[in-house]
């Protein structure tokens, strides 16, 4: 029967981020919850819905090795309205647990760890290094444009390909792409992680530079190791969207766009707009300005900026939403934006090509 | 028709804080409207649905006098995200306004203002001044124990009573009372005022003990002059809960309690509970010590606190909410609990008589 102490920020931590990875509704009441395993004064936590996994291992003051799993809410809340200071966990019967610290005792029930599930292992397959904040930068950049409902699932993910030493990451839901690329030398494969892996790697990514992350995939696993945890997932299977053919296709309209602006005056077209209520964003190029126009029931938004573009008067209608969230995720001052004829609008940053962006626009009456 | 300019955070404080007394949802689209009221330079904003009505008048550059009703919501989000500078309101057409800043504009349509209400206008009655935050506080202190369901619509508010030179203010709701007293040199009288009008006089109150609020009183209507800010509010009628009585009853028990151990303590028990798992947290008090326990489905928590106590070992249950309402709102790092035999506990702070909180006990089976 497991019986240790741990410093409450130590053991918190672990319980907060791996829970992120535990079921919150399950008919197997194991699947919510957090498995605890001591082996000597190494305790590791794991959170797993069978999709998405996290471990972690900290140092505790071991006394009797054994493996429990508790609800994940429950045990988390605990922990947290703790006093801050030594927890002492004792299961003092089979499934009998005391939490204990100075002149307080909860006693709670644990899961029988028999029904939990065994992580995935890798075998053999390909692995590579990645800096913590490249490794966020590329899934944050291009996690919004991941398709939300499951036409086709491996579209929920994003799909991460080696090829000529580069690294594409490419999230495409059927209106829109974008595409975020790095130097990474490596053999040429590729994987998709789903978007619910993706999310929590996001928060477990920092932004030092000296932190290197480690990917590991084998068939149908993803291992991601960060820091102290080590993030298991399933990957989706299926053919990705084939994105060379239309990243490729040349513009025959050109502009420079300040990005700030633009995404104020974007942003305040949606005060016209509800979930009822939708109508499309039009922008009108003409010398050197962009008028950017909403017209629903509620009433309408005109407003002028400035842009660089010296072409003939060109008028074309886009999803707001789907603009403010590029335009979000460029992270530079200024941007291009390219027009294939009518067919497609490409955002790319004034300098680089590290990040594309590509938007199907509204068909006007 | 109506045609001012105004500086964007002016007209915004003035919006936000009178669209909290206008109506969400209403059959009559006025009522869910800002009213707006030009005369030269002075502009009145006021929000109103027929029980409460924020009123504020303030400085802008007036162009044309006139009368104009707009939607709450969709007048305070325009305004929101306008660049901060002078924003200038153009009704263009009766009923047709242009908001324009820089180079944006919003097209919206005003509501007819003859639907709007008259705000109820005092002839006479009684008043008294009242430093603002001393109002704050007799607000805050009783205001969590108002009855929420309306067996009897006059428990929904807070009775501020004048008497001998006193104010009391009382809340009640058949479990709790929560009494707060304070000196005033005024004649005997008394109203209740809703719980809702009472929300949102302590958002407007400030601390600043130089600003007084006045509030006057005439039938059925109380007005609170707040800063910048006037108040109108329905009041409520009807029997009040005699509390004189049992406020009055003798205690044959006393314990003094340390409130942040035991408000940690109470908060830990609500781990335990939820909508369907309902469970009274036990107190047991005996040679200088009480200890804490509550036992559910989920689990239980036993803890002790110190406390000054030498009487026999006594033990009684209550709603563990209950208790947190009155400890969060004692403002006291100490309080005496006074049990009246096992018919209630009476809190009050250990020095002074400014505070009364009762609660009846949870019977056990």
């Amino acid at each position: 029967m497991i019986k240790f102490s741990v410093q409450k920020n130590d053991i918190l931590d672990a319980l907060t981020t791996t829970a992120k990875a535990a079921s919150t509704k399950s008919v197997i009441s194991a699947l919510e919850g957090i498995h605890l395993s001591l082996t000597g004064n190494q305790l590791t936590v794991t959170g797993y819905d069978l999709e998405l996994g996290i471990k972690s291992t900290i140092d505790v003051e071991g006394e009797s090795d054994g493996v429990l799993v508790l609800n994940s809410r429950l045990i988390c809340d605990i922990v947290r309205k703790m006093p801050s200071g030594v927890i002492r966990f004792d299961e003092y019967e089979p499934l009998k647990l005391n939490l204990m610290c100075e002149d307080i005792t909860y006693s709670i029930m644990g899961i029988n760890s028999e029904e939990y599930p065994v992580l995935p292992e890798l075998s053999r397959g390909e692995s590579f290094e990645i800096s913590e904040p490249l490794l966020k930068s590329v899934i944050g950049q291009t996690l919004y444009a991941v398709a939300t409902i499951d036409t086709k699932p491996v579209l929920m993910g994003s799909k991460f390909e080696i090829k000529n030493n580069e690294l594409n990451v490419i999230s495409v839901d059927g209106i829109r792409i974008a595409i975020r690329k790095e130097s990474l030398l490596h053999e040429d494969f590729d994987f998709v992680v789903p978007a619910k892996t993706l999310s929590e790697l996001l928060r477990l990514l920092s932004d030092d530079e000296s932190k290197i992350a480690t990917v590991s995939v084998d068939r149908n696993q993803g291992i991601f190791s960060i820091d102290k945890y080590t993030v298991f997932s399933r990957l989706l299977e299926g053919d990705f969207f084939n994105y060379t053919k239309i990243i490729g296709m040349p513009s025959n309209i050109e502009a420079v766009v300040n990005v700030r602006e633009l995404m104020e005056c974007v942003d305040r077209t949606l005060l016209l707009l509800n979930d009822k209520i939708k109508s499309p964003v039009d922008f009108t190029f003409s010398d050197n300005t962009l008028r950017v126009f909403c017209e629903t029931a509620i009433g309408k938004l005109d407003q002028k900026i400035k842009c660089d573009y010296s072409g003939e008067e060109f008028r074309i209608s886009f999803n707001s939403r789907y603009i403010l969230d590029a335009l979000k995720n460029t992270y530079c001052d200024k941007v291009k934006f390219l027009f294939v004829q009518n067919t497609a609008l490409k955002i790319v940053p004034l300098e680089g090509d590290s990040f594309t962006f590509i938007v199907s626009p509204v068909r006007r009456r």
